[in-house]
């Protein structure tokens, strides 16, 4: 191709830099048996840190009986499904782990894709285009991959502020009660760590005529008797019309999941594209999956434990002065409000203290909100904690920025 | 929800009955160590079969090599990456394949997807996105993960006639050589098993300024001296821009990705939504990959055999009599023309000859083109050849499908 070409995407990269959102992946190698013990792959060579920033959350990922069952798994039925689902791809581990979601939550089916991205993508955009003349609500604050499931869906749409009950009703009675609806939403907003009113949207739904469709994917494993989800816990999962969620944070392993009546679900594995013409999870994949989900539906500890360790990394924090963003929930946000103040914070944390905590600037958050997003797991001790937390008043020293006065006069 | 929408995904589904489209998956247990053995879970319960469908075409899913890499890394890695590719999730091991794909293609680097359909999809629509006013030139029979990646663009598209360089020329003159331009094509169309004239599309693009993206799924470990592709064995593998192939069909395992100029690559990785909010592949898929890629670069016996066994196949169902379509490739397409005869005899085979072949009908072929598609790997002996070629004329007989004459008479 012409050296134009070269020199467009030479830009494109270029804006970034000059942004400072360009990003940087740093090279980990996890070591299972020590989680969350990593090797950094950096200019100097390997060399151990631990991970602060892990979507893994209860360290599933690492849990001896989904390693197990992948790697037996691999050994019987080898590394790949071999094929579309429909074509010779539909494993044996595929079908049961499906069955298990779909007890999970106690939803007629479920349906896996390859990723959670793929789910919301094409599970949403399938359903809002089945429907005819769907109005889409969604909610200001969802993930990328479901406003790409609504932009696909070519339907109507409108936004609801987020978690705002009395503008979504505002936007549902000028709708009608004739008109097909879909709202779309999450339950756990992953960088904020609020948590959406699930039952008086299940309300409005019901007063309104709409579907709903909910996002679990930073809830499911972490939240419930079962860890189904904040619609577990409280105790509206059954009024949900379909719920999505991802087997590739707090179950460890890889793929998305749509579960629901049979109708929907049915309808979905049918017509969503992303489902059809795409190669099916290895069976090694979804066995781990299943591991994990079987182990979390009968354990509670890895929840308890690590919902313990995330108050105990909010509390250590903030008595550390330092600019902790409150959450009702086992994210926790510290601000920092620059994008490159925030690149140097992360880049000082794991080059000076061995601590990884990725960068999170926009857009994946708005501009002067730039944070890092900390993850405790069950298995980051009190010392841990507490070196985590003399890292980060370290770095924030270095780089000159704010520590609350009272806590600095306490130490 | 109210039962109107129900009734509406119901009505769904039934039109795919009513039209001989509904697909049910048939629900498969690989044997990894006596591949393509497999033991279907159908109605009766389990039951020894023999795959003639998979797209693991060199049985690489099943070698000990990779079985052994993601077992290993399993172990020492866990089951999951743990994040996104920028939260925690580039893996050592994705690290590692990357390097090798980028070596594999002899491009300056390469980019993995969590599968083929999305690397089509989101690079597509990302290269064209951030080419100023690109037109996309795109081949009619594009696979649907092209077509969407397309369509996202949302920048104006032309289709050229299946394969027509002629046709490509036209449009190609008719835009100019100032206008950026994207020409989107397959090398190997699966269905039909035909070929790409890769040289002298490359001519035109070098000819009218043209980029090339080229879809690899089906040719990569299979052709080629060291696995690359069908732009390996034509020696055009330079002259191409964006290289696209799958870790999911050759290589065994699940997966996409793209290889192609450094500058391409980071700015696809820097833009797509599909590659940067989405977990990444796990480390054991990704170590699977690699082992199966390392292989299939020094060792052309499974290639070899795979030809061979393909040709032989091709050979003994025409002497049979069978309609087998002529094809340059690997694959072996056997014409039905009916979606309810397709299905029947794909049932048939499966119940009485223990045999499976999928059936494909609509939208994955054109209407009255429904067909069975056989792959052979290097793995089906001259007497399981034999026996399909016993199991397909009885099952042609028992549903009054044409057989060529004189081979009836040859009998």
């Amino acid at each position: 191709m012409p050296r134009t070409y070269t020199a467009i995407f030479e830009e494109a990269v270029a804006a970034l830099q000059r942004e400072k959102r360009y990003r940087v992946f740093a090279d980990i190698e996890r070591i299972a048996d020590r989680f969350p013990k990593a090797l950094w792959h950096g200019p100097q060579g390997p060399r151990e840190i631990v991970l602060w920033c892990s979507n893994d959350y209860l360290g599933m990922g690492c849990h001896p009986a989904s390693i197990e069952a992948m790697a037996a798994t691999a050994r019987s039925l080898g590394t790949g499904a071999g094929g579309t689902r429909n074509i010779s791809g539909t494993s044996h581990p595929l079908v049961l782990l499906e069955r298990e979601l779909a007890d999970l939550h106690a939803k007629e089916a479920a349906l896996v894709f390859t990723s959670g991205y793929i789910s919301n993508q094409s599970g949403i955009s399938t359903l809002a285009k089945l429907l005819p003349d769907c109005l889409i609500l969604s909610d200001a604050l969802n993930h990328n991959s479901m406003i790409e499931g609504v932009r696909q869906a070519g339907r109507e749409k409108v936004i609801f502020r987020h978690n705002d009950v009395e503008h979504l009703e505002d936007l549902l009675r000028a709708a009608g009660t004739e008109r097909c609806k879909l709202i779309v939403f999450e339950s756990l907003y992953s960088m904020d760590g609020d948590v959406a009113p699930i039952g008086r949207i299940c309300d409005l739904a019901e007063r309104y005529g709409a579907m709903t469709y909910i996002d679990e994917v930073h809830a499911v494993g972490m939240y419930g008797p079962r860890g189904a989800g904040i619609a577990e816990r409280d105790g509206e999962m059954g009024r949900l019309d379909v719920i999505e969620g991802t087997l590739g944070k707090a179950f460890g392993a890889l793929g998305g999941y749509i579960a629901a009546a049979a109708p929907i679900v049915d309808a979905v594995r049918s017509h969503a594209p992303g489902f059809i013409f795409t190669t099916a999870l290895p069976p090694a994949v979804a066995a781990a999956a299943t591991a994990s989900i079987r182990h979390l539906k009968t354990s509670s500890a890895e929840r308890q434990a690590q919902q313990a360790n995330a108050a105990r990394t909010k509390a250590a924090l903030a008595d550390a002065g330092l600019p902790v963003a409150p959450t009702p929930t086992h994210i926790v946000p510290v601000i920092v409000g620059d994008p490159e103040l925030c690149k140097a914070a992360s880049d000082l944390l794991l080059a000076e203290h061995g601590i990884y905590i990725q960068p999170i600037n926009y857009p994946t958050v708005p501009r002067g909100t730039e944070r890092l997003r900390i993850t405790p797991t069950p298995f980051h001790t009190d010392a841990l904690i507490a070196d985590l937390a003399d890292a980060l008043v370290a770095v924030w020293r270095k780089l000159g920025l704010p520590l609350r006065e009272h806590a600095l006069a306490a130490e």
